[in-house]
């Protein structure tokens, strides 16, 4: 059952809810309304009651929704429920902190290798994870084939490296290098950019800072 | 001039566009018309101008943009311009990656420390930045003042971590942690969940093998 039509924000939001239903298994709720559920994301209760309505009927007027139902719903529409063979080039501190990323290997995310070009690093085993000379990728994915390819080199050589990947037959690209990877049709990219959400952040605090000065609060004297 | 208004979606777009409008400016382009800059973002022109127009009068028809002044005019809605000092707490890989991340101190952002429970990183300068016991990290704030707190630490210790930072006075909290930071009125977080990523990424994969089995192709065939 392919969850045709979701939109872009919804898609964004499934992996919330996937993240809170786990949540809610492990302490043993079983049952949850569209209100309780809402309140711990911070969405409304008809926000999610109109989400869920996009992937499916599921949970009944009144009765609220199954939980292990709706996160078994939820994970095979993110296509979970299988395994990922990760292959990551750029084994610096991004690339090593998904390489043992807390919960991935639980969610069927196994990363064969790594590969760089730092002479220090090439022939290490970091946490069980060996690291090859990235002159070797093309080889290795010939005999390991992978599905996903973590980019997290310098910008630089981001493009480069990915054109190696989709061309070992790697078809999804996780891209933390700041760049806007070009993916051909048939491969799937998703650019992560941690300057982005730092300025979220800094946009949130700056308008934060600017209603206070519209209106001052004597905080000090309270 | 602040920017009253804009919705989540505009505001998750800014971030983007500031780096594309900087990439141009690196290569001496000054001006830019909607129809180029959407090619470039994978955006309609109609959406860039949309946009645009959310956060003031800026371009004038038929002439484009002045990529300058758009950059600069969202860089002030950003809340840039300014240093924010920066603590970090846990110095593994995502703190040191976020403590050296190329780029973050040309835009003002400065890493003044990075706190841990871990002897063996406790009292060592990695790239710079000094490494502290997490227990001075109060101690630490009454002397250094910080605006932005880095939460990088495990998630079972991030909402304590982050409450010492709130107590020493950060307003404004980046959290890598795999949990919602919960934080009280006056504070600002935005918190990554790198796994969330991921999961957009398998979604995407899922659902374009997905289609590829209901109208397959004999690419091989070709």
């Amino acid at each position: 059952m392919a969850a045709h039509r979701i939109s872009d924000a919804v898609i964004r939001r499934l992996p919330g809810y996937y993240r809170y239903l786990r949540e809610l298994e492990k302490v043993g709720i079983t049952r949850i309304s569209s209100q309780e559920l809402g309140a711990r994301m911070g969405l409304t209760a008809s926000q999610i009651r109109q989400d869920i309505n996009c992937f499916g009927t599921l949970g009944q007027q009144g009765y609220g929704y199954n939980v292990a139902e709706l996160r078994a719903h939820i994970g095979g529409i993110l296509g979970l429920g299988r395994k990922y063979e990760m292959v990551i080039a750029g084994a610096g501190n991004i690339g090593q902190a998904v390489a043992w990323y807390p919960g991935f290997s639980q969610r069927g995310f196994s990363p064969a290798a790594m590969f760089d070009v730092k002479p220090d690093l090439i022939g290490r085993v970091i946490r069980g994870v060996p690291v090859y000379n990235v002159t070797e990728l093309r080889a290795f994915l010939e005999e390991h084939p992978a599905d996903i390819g973590v980019i997290a080199t310098p910008a630089r050589v981001a493009q480069q490296v990915a054109q190696q990947m989709i061309e070992g037959g790697v078809r999804a690209l996780w891209n933390f290098a700041p760049i806007d990877l070009k993916v051909p049709e048939g491969v799937v990219a998703n650019n992560v950019h941690l300057t982005d959400s730092l300025l979220v952040l800094t946009y949130r605090l700056h308008q934060m800072e600017a209603r206070e000065e519209a209106a001052p609060q004597n905080n000090l004297d309270a």
